[in-house]
């Protein structure tokens, strides 16, 4: 998506040879003009897909998804939550899933009355990275012996294993913009 | 709001005398056609005002100052963060927020580079109870000589504190749906 590309070009921060900060318009601070061109293009790319719901993670796809949900005639958005909150039903599909933003485990939760069985659930989420997170939503889903129909993903490092981890659940991913590197602190699309 | 009462009295879950859970449409899955209802309410709440930018915290927050943006002339919005992220700059400023919910201290911080003076900033969240969280963002917004246009929450708990802290700020809040009181396992709204 190129809209998206030339943005990360002008705004992206690059720390080292990985590390790609995005807080101007995606992360801290959200451009909302952009989320919709972005949900307008995951609609494109999933649009012989039927979508119940989508589901991602907190915190910050949480503004992705719900712009998205937009052009998949307003379906509920589900976010797992990623911390133990005192008032969330105990009766909740749990995965664990590894940072290596934090270095560190935490699990992440979805109370089962959120997705059922009958659910096709689109995930979204603004990073791909070691795939970590979405293959932990993959996971949910499939306790919920729900129906993935997709992972849409914002920024995607393909020089990472997120693809292919999340390909070896047998589960399409589409991403907007794909970092085949970061080549002396310039960034190379694929 | 009637749509937003009338959803608070089909869906929430009372516990006790002074929780609320709203985690079938607003906290956890979230009904997105509501949230689009609830920016509009918004925008008619806070229409004689110039908003540059829409602030909220991670994570419930989100998505509802997203979608309330886009009646905004769809302005950036920013969230502050809750925890210590590695790749979030030093150069932030913070406020230190008790939680009632979770009984314990944190701190949120937003980054310097994305509110400063000339903003006019409308401060969005989910809930109000005791105000902590909201008069942590206004300490936030002032801290960037930046202008708090007013506090627009989704449900005020009108028999906590909330509300006169805000407004002891100087500061006008607008609530969709006021809860006065919960009286045997039913809401009463004011």
């Amino acid at each position: 998506m190129e809209m998206l590309k030339k943005r990360i070009n002008e705004s992206a921060k690059i720390i080292g040879s990985e590390i790609v900060k995005v807080d101007s318009f995606l992360n801290h601070q959200i451009d909302v003009n952009l989320l919709n061109e972005m949900g307008k293009e995951f609609k494109a790319r999933f649009a012989n897909k039927e979508v119940t719901k989508i589901l991602t993670i907190e915190a910050s796809g949480i503004g992705l998804a719900c712009i998205t949900a937009q052009y998949f005639k307003n379906v509920p958005v589900v976010f797992a939550k990623k911390l133990e909150a005192k008032n969330l039903s105990n009766d909740v599909y749990e995965s664990q899933v590894y940072s290596f933003t934090k270095d560190k485990n935490y699990t992440i939760r979805v109370s089962k009355e959120y997705i059922d069985s009958q659910d096709k659930v689109l995930i979204i989420d603004d990073f791909l990275a070691m795939g970590n997170a979405a293959v932990g939503l993959i996971n949910i889903v499939r306790q919920a012996q729900a129906q993935v129909v997709g992972v849409g993903i914002a920024i995607e490092k393909g020089f990472q294993k997120g693809r292919t981890k999340i390909e070896e659940n047998d589960v399409k991913v589409e991403s907007l913009a794909i970092i085949k590197s970061i080549d002396n602190g310039q960034i190379v699309f694929a």
